[in-house]
Parts: structure tokens; C-alpha cells; sequence
């Protein structure tokens, strides 16, 4: 599904879309922006990079990433819960990872987790990129985008 | 001065950048943290792409938006100020404009406005950019890095 077919599935659906960001930094929200008709169907978002943020600005429970840490299922998942209802969004995805060079909190680079969270629940996937930053970042983007097409209309 | 410098410049000062996206929707931060060392400089920031969220996530003064418009150098000012008081940065920067293809509260497409704020006080410009959307989103990146290079250590 590309970035203009997911656009299109959301705003079919009247879905309005929010995306919290660390890892990707912005290039989620940028890449959906880029396509005509996206303002239609964008809330907007948040780039928490760094942990204070994802905290006092986004709203994640610092109980949440204390226990799981930064780099996990459920503090993309929160990232994805609180973004969504910062914008009074109906869809939100979020994005977590190591972008490198060092690995951070014992997940390597390349680890990236990305969850959708909607009315009806949410959905969280693990993936192991590999490359360097800009690559890793590049697809964490693409996958971002793919799961969100996935669970449009949930 | 490239946005590798800007990044030199601001680590070099200790500062801790955050900025507020409309039309850029992402694509500054994106851009700041393509560089390496970003990191230890970025706090983050926030896409408020539609009205409504300039107001409740970022905090923009309803009153500001009503009196001036959401596309002027007051609405950019106060988006810089809000976006640096959430993120507790030292600079923070704000772009605001029309992308087209329409125009939009009386302003032309390719008027953008970009602010910087920092505890020294704030800085707006005024731009007219030729081109297409993604030609306008493009100016309007390289524009706010610009500005804030300049204001670095202000």
C-alpha cells in the first residue's frame, strides 16, 4: 500500500490520523503530508526524541517506560494511545527504535517498534532493520506508513 | 550556513532546539535530525497542522489566531513561544504559510511566516515563495533552518 493509497483508504473512511514520533524524528508526518489531499485527513503530531518529552509533552506514564523502557511494545503502543488523544484523532501510529551507531537500553540497532492505535483497540509490531541511520530510519517510515494502511477502517 | 552547521552551531552553545510545524509538517525536524549528533541537541516538537491543534496541543492563544489569522507573523511568533515553553528549549522555531493550491485567509500562496523564540525573545519573517507545494514545503525548510542558524546563540 503506498503513502497516496493509505491517504486515500483514511479519508474514504473520514478517518483523522495523529502520529507520535522518535525514532523517524517528523519523516512519517512529512512523508503522509507530501501527498495532495492529506491536510483533509491529518490531525498532526508529535517528535518526542527524547525520553523527558515522550513523558511531559506526548503524555506517555513514565510507570510505563520505567518498566518496559523506551525501547519497546508498550511504550509505542502508549505513544500511539496518547498522540491519538492529543489530536481527538479517530487512527494514531507511533514510532520507537535504535537508530545507532550505539545500541540503547539492550535492543540493537535496527530494533524499531510501531504500533495504531484506534477506538477499537491497538495493534503493536516488532521489526530488525538493518543498514545504517538514514536507512533504518527509511524504513521504519515505510513500515510506519504500511501499518497504519493496515488497520485503516479499524 | 548548512543544516550540519546550524546542528555545530547549537551544540556548541548548549542549546536545546524544539520546533512548531504547519506547512512544513515535519520536514524541519526531519531535517535537523538527519545529522548526525542531532540528538544531543533536538528536544522535539510538535506538528499542529490544523487550526484547532495550534490551539489545544500546542497552546497558540485562541486570541492571537481570531485577531491576526492563523497565517501571520504573530500566529508563527506565538507557536515558537508555545513550542519552547512545552519542549523547555533554549530556540525554538515555527513555520506558518500556504502551501496552495488555494489561497487561505487572505494571504497568497507561498506567503510563508517563521519565528524563532528564545529566552532573549523572538525574531519573524516574512517570505514569498514561487513553486509548486512541494517546492513552497521545501523554501519553507530551508528558510527556518536559515533563521534559526542565525539566532543560534541569541
Amino acid at each position: 500500500m503506498s503513502t497516496k493509497d493509505v491517504i486515500q483508504a483514511l479519508g474514504e473512511r473520514n478517518q483523522k490520523v495523529a502520529v507520535a514520533e522518535s525514532i523517524t524524528g517528523g519523516a512519517v508526518l512529512s512523508e503522509l503530508i507530501s501527498i495532495p489531499g492529506a491536510s483533509a485527513v491529518i490531525g498532526g503530531g508529535i517528535v518526542s526524541y527524547q525520553t523527558e518529552s515522550k513523558i511531559n509533552v506526548l503524555g506517555v506514564p513514565a510507570q510505563v517506560i520505567a518498566t518496559s523502557g523506551v525501547i519497546s511494545e508498550q511504550t509505542a503502543t502508549e505513544m500511539a494511545v496518547a498522540v491519538r488523544a492529543k489530536f481527538d484523532a479517530d487512527i494514531a501510529v507511533a514510532t520507537t527504535g535504535v537508530a545507532g551507531p550505539d545500541l540503547q537500553d539492550g535492543e540493537p540497532v535496527g530494533r524499531v517498534f510501531i504500533a495504531v492505535a484506534s477506538a477499537h483497540g491497538s495493534w503493536v509490531e516488532s521489526y530488525l532493520f538493518a543498514g545504517d541511520r538514514a536507512q533504518i530510519r527509511a524504513a521504519a517510515v515505510q513500515a510506519a506508513i504500511a501499518l497504519l494502511g493496515k488497520h485503516s477502517g479499524s
